[in-house]
Formats: C-alpha cells, sequence, structure tokens
C-alpha cells in the first residue's frame, strides 16, 4: 500500500493499493468519531461492490445506509443532486456525518458536490472504483453537476477527507473504461514524468497498477496544492482537454471522456510540432504509446469544426485561450493565444 | 456614509449610507476591470429600483442584464437556483463576471449561492434592499436554498466581495418588514451592544438609520471574522432564533422570520429567567423594545410544541442543544444541554 498525502485547504491521505477498503470502517472511526454513513453509488458499482462494503462497515458497529442513482453521466444533474440532498434531510443526518462516494467520476463529483452543499459542509471520503477516478477526479476537490447549457457548470471545491483507491476494484472495470483511465495517465507522462510514460508505453500495466496510480496522484497533489482553486498552475492537467472537450460535445459525448482525451493530445501536439511550439518531437511517442493501450488517436472531426466548440468552452469565455504544451515528453507549459491566433494554429 | 471592512476568507467593504447605490459603476470598474453584470432581483424589487441602477451602469459602459423571479420565500429553492444558473450559461457569462443581488434576504441567499456554483465561482455584489439582509444576511457569506425538508438545508460559505447597504431603499419598505429587521437590530443589542440596545428601546429609529445599521454590521463582522464557518462563536448570532426557527416551522411560516425571532427572545430570556441562567433581569426590557418596534413578543404556541419542532432542527441532530442566553442587556453566551434538560427548561 502507498499513501499520497495532500496539503490543500484540507489535509488528507490517498491510500492505494489491492485490498484498501478494508481500512474503511477503522479510518471512519479515527477521523470522525461514530458518524452515520451514507454511501453513494450508480446501480452498477451497487451491484457489484456495495453490499460487502457495507457489511464491513455495520461489523464496526456504525449505521449505513445509501443512495443508489442510474448509472451514466446524464445522472449529473441537479435533479440528482437535490434528490440525494432530500434523501439527506429526510433521513435526518447532521453535519457531522459522512457521505462516502463509491463509484467513478461522475459519482464523485455528484457526492463532492452534495457534501459541499448539505447543510453547508458534511464530511466525504472518496472511494474511487475507475482508474479515470483513481488517479484523477477522485483527488484535488472539483465537484460539479452539467447544466444544460453544459458540462460541469455547476460545482464548487470541496477537498475530501479520505481516498480510498482499492486497486482490486480495477479488475472489474470493463476494459474500455480500463482504457479511458490510460488516457489520463498517458497524459500526467506527457506533462510531468517521463519514466511513468516509459513505464506504461508498452501497455502492459496490470502488474504495476499501484506504482502507476501513486506516480499519477502525486503529480496531481503537487499541482493542487500549488493551485488548488485553479487560477494558473493546474491548467497544466488540461493537456489534451480543450479539443477533447469539443470533441465530447461534438459527438454528443459518444466519444468518452478518456478517448477524446486520447484524440486530443495527438492533436495538440501534431499542431505543435508543426508551428515548431515543441523542444522534441513527441507526437509519435505519444501515439505508440496510446495505441498500444488500446485507445484511438484520431477522430473524422476537422480541426475547423472543433475550433468552433473549443469557442464555446468556458475557458475562452475572455478572448483568449490557454494552449497546454509539451517541450518534450515528461515536461510541458501553458500559452496564452487570442482566438483568432488559435484559429491560425488549428488550420 | 460609513465603512465596514471585512476581514474573513475575502476581504471586502461593506458601505453603509443614504445613496451608496451611487457608488455601485466605479466600485464594480475598479474591483473587477470591465465585466458584465446581471442584476439578481424579484419582481416588486425589479419593479421599484432596478431600472434606474441598470441605467446607471449602462452610462459607465457597462454591459448590463437582469435574471428576475418571483416574490418570496417560496422562490429560494432549486429549481429558481438552477434557472439562474442555467440562464448565466446560456448567456454565456464567465468566472471573470458579477452577480449583483438586488433585494431581500432571499434574493441575497439564492444569488450568493448561485455565484459559488456557476463556473465554482463568479464575483458576487450584495445590495440589501431590507433592513434585514443590510443588518444580517447580506454580510458574512452564509447562502442557502431550502430542502422540502426544511429551510436553508442545501447551501456554501461564499463571501460577497462587496456590499452596498443603501438606506434610501428603507424608505419603501413596508412597516411589517422594517420592523422584521428591527427584531434582529434588538438581538444585536441584547448579544453584544447595550447601546445599540439604548438608541432602538423607544422605536423611534429613522433618523438613525445609518448608525444602527453600522453597529450591527461591525458587530456582525466580528462574530464571522472570530468564526467564518459557524463551528463555535458565530452560534451567538442565533439567540433566539432555535424556538424562531421552531415557530415559524409550526406555524407553517405564517410567521414572518423577524417576528418569530421576537417572540424566540422572549421566550428563551423566560425560560432563562426563570432557571436562574440569566445574571440580571432583562425580559422585561426587551418586551418593552420589541413591542415600541411593532413587534409581537408571545405566541399562542405552547412550549412543549415548539420543543417537538425544535429536536427536528440541524443544530441538534447529535442529541443536544446549545442554547443562547444573556447575562445581561449587551453580552450573552452559549450552554450546549443535553436534549432530554432542554425539555426540563421549557417545561
Amino acid at each position: 500500500m502507498q499513501t499520497v498525502t495532500v496539503n490543500a485547504s484540507k489535509q488528507y491521505d490517498v491510500l492505494i493499493g489491492s485490498g484498501v477498503r478494508s481500512l474503511l470502517p477503522g479510518k471512519i472511526l479515527s477521523l470522525f468519531g461514530k458518524p452515520r454513513v451514507c454511501f453513494v453509488s450508480d446501480d452498477n458499482v451497487a451491484a457489484l461492490h456495495l453490499a460487502s462494503l457495507e457489511d464491513s462497515l455495520k461489523q464496526a458497529g456504525l449505521d449505513v445506509s445509501n443512495f443508489v442513482f442510474p448509472h451514466g453521466e446524464a445522472s449529473k444533474n441537479p435533479v440528482v443532486l437535490f434528490d440525494l440532498l432530500e434523501h439527506l434531510a429526510q433521513n435526518r443526518f447532521s453535519r457531522k456525518d459522512v457521505l462516502v462516494a463509491l463509484g467513478g467520476g461522475v459519482t464523485g463529483d455528484l457526492t463532492g458536490l452534495a457534501a459541499a452543499l448539505y447543510m453547508r459542509g458534511m464530511h466525504l471520503v472518496q472511494m474511487p472504483t475507475s482508474l479515470l477516478a483513481m488517479v484523477d477526479s477522485s483527488v484535488g476537490g472539483k465537484t460539479a453537476v452539467d447544466l444544460k447549457a453544459g458540462k460541469n457548470l455547476a460545482g464548487v471545491f470541496n477537498q475530501p477527507e479520505l481516498v480510498l483507491c482499492d486497486t482490486d476494484y480495477l479488475s472489474t472495470l470493463p476494459p474500455e473504461d480500463f482504457a479511458d483511465g490510460m488516457a489520463e495517465v498517458i497524459k500526467y507522462g506527457v506533462i510531468a514524468d517521463d519514466a511513468l510514460f516509459d513505464l506504461v508505453k508498452s501497455g502492459n500495466v496490470t502488474d504495476q497498477l499501484e506504482p502507476i496510480i501513486t506516480r499519477c496522484v502525486t503529480i496531481k497533489r503537487d499541482v493542487v496544492e500549488a493551485d488548488e482553486f485553479d487560477t494558473g498552475r493546474r491548467a497544466l492537467l488540461n493537456f489534451g482537454h480543450t479539443l477533447a472537450h469539443a470533441i465530447e460535445a461534438e459527438s454528443n459525448y459518444a466519444v468518452s471522456h478518456g478517448k477524446a482525451v486520447a484524440i486530443g493530445m495527438c492533436r495538440i501536439v501534431e499542431i505543435a510540432e508543426k508551428n515548431r511550439l515543441c523542444d522534441a518531437p513527441c507526437s509519435a511517442k505519444i501515439k505508440e504509446a496510446l495505441t498500444n493501450n488500446g485507445l484511438p488517436t484520431d477522430t473524422a472531426f476537422s480541426n475547423a469544426a472543433l475550433f468552433d466548440a473549443v469557442t464555446k468552452d468556458k475557458k475562452c469565455a475572455d478572448g483568449s485561450l490557454t494552449l497546454i504544451l509539451p517541450h518534450r515528453i515528461g515536461t510541458c507549459y501553458a500559452q496564452s493565444f487570442p482566438i483568432a491566433d488559435v484559429r491560425g494554429l488549428l488550420s
């Protein structure tokens, strides 16, 4: 087991390894006294993992219940959010009680926001069950629901008080979803860690999950500690993401987030190389690593179509856009461009 | 004009006096650059005050629009909150733009929460138009909407970046609503300032609004700076409020918040005196001040009925209840009681 400690507006531990779920009862008792616990999970994850976790907490003498919602991004909306809040109120949870988000990114984002809002803040534990959530969304405190007008437009920063990344959960993850997570892992390699990139580029990763996740969480921790509220350096984590969000939107979300990030990284690095914005070529290496991990490297959407979608992104509302570009594998930089110049780069 | 500076997680000024609304354009330009501005207001307040304020901002070259919702506590709900957020998204507001809450407590609480949630935080100015909002809800950062299960159950702490309390707005306030605000003013006198209590006890207050509001905001500022996130000392502001919430709930909100606070203060002080929990008698003085300010001092609800409602309050979810009790006029203390003992005190 590995432990990564995050010192943001709250200090908390991220525990990573096989079987760390067994630590949940003891950690809850030591962190929060003897609170009531409500698990939040989607129907898919609940069917696989909820009963045994609830049993372990009951055996420790804890009062346990759950709120289960239909799986999928469509549930990350204000209606499900307020159903959860009404559920907590009707069952008379207090601000001293605990929400445990058991699931992927949708569950973590929704639960994190609910924990921030309920009575202006109750305790929050993140138990990510997807690789994407383990390496990205469960750490760092970004929470949100989607609006009709766009994804993640309503949320707050709310750090969890504990994150348990049990790598055993990844054995039940569909291969497509595992690949989605690997897109973010490769992203961390490109922006911050050439050794991590080398470790995963072959696609043979299943016996290296603990060190891979630990390295990703450590990178994210360092960035979040430097810029918790996303006013500067945290933008580096968006490498590949500006085009990814455009690809997701243009496909009406038929392309998953991880696959969109994979394609977005390839496109932006191609553009950077053509415009001599990289110190060393890295496009071919990134494509090879993505392919070896079961990820796509291109899309039928043209750069022009993606540019139109990009300009709708919240990140360029003030007439400029910050692009994250690699110097080489393992190090990157942020550069702001006027929107008109981005159109030129993409053409 | 008086200025009270609040040093919480944000530092901001509260400007108090006749005509301070005219400072809004210049303050927006100096604090936020040249943002887009969206006023949020209910239909009653919008009809009285919105057009002239919008004109003043347009004359300063600012892009101005508004979101107007039906007046009343019933609008402080998740549907109106997310209508506002969708309105902002559809009109492509950015996190660098400004929401201005123009209205009473409902408007301020709703707008403050929307500003916290939109893209995880946009700028917020509070322009209270009721006495209650000027002396209480516009300062200190508590925001919320109501759930079906109870008032103010979903919210966050979100400090504004500017508060303008224009006392001219109080001349259009219905006398009933003005009296509601005076209940909170008298509360500040009892808990923290015997000179303020003496200033308002006659009920002749209309030529003293600037110093009265300034003193209330200063007391609130001191408490918020000591305990922004309501984990201790901020509870002192709840003097009279535990029974007030019970009275509001038992009456199905037919009794207004201010009148409920007035009655709640009388009941809790009577109980404190009977149980020798005060150093000096103050019940008669408080009743006289409330009566002179057009406020009630009693209700037909029995203490037993109120006790049942109290135990549903979020403040006693862990089996104990903290009561705020005056030593004498001008100073008070908090004491925690087991729920069973509270039943005894009330009987």
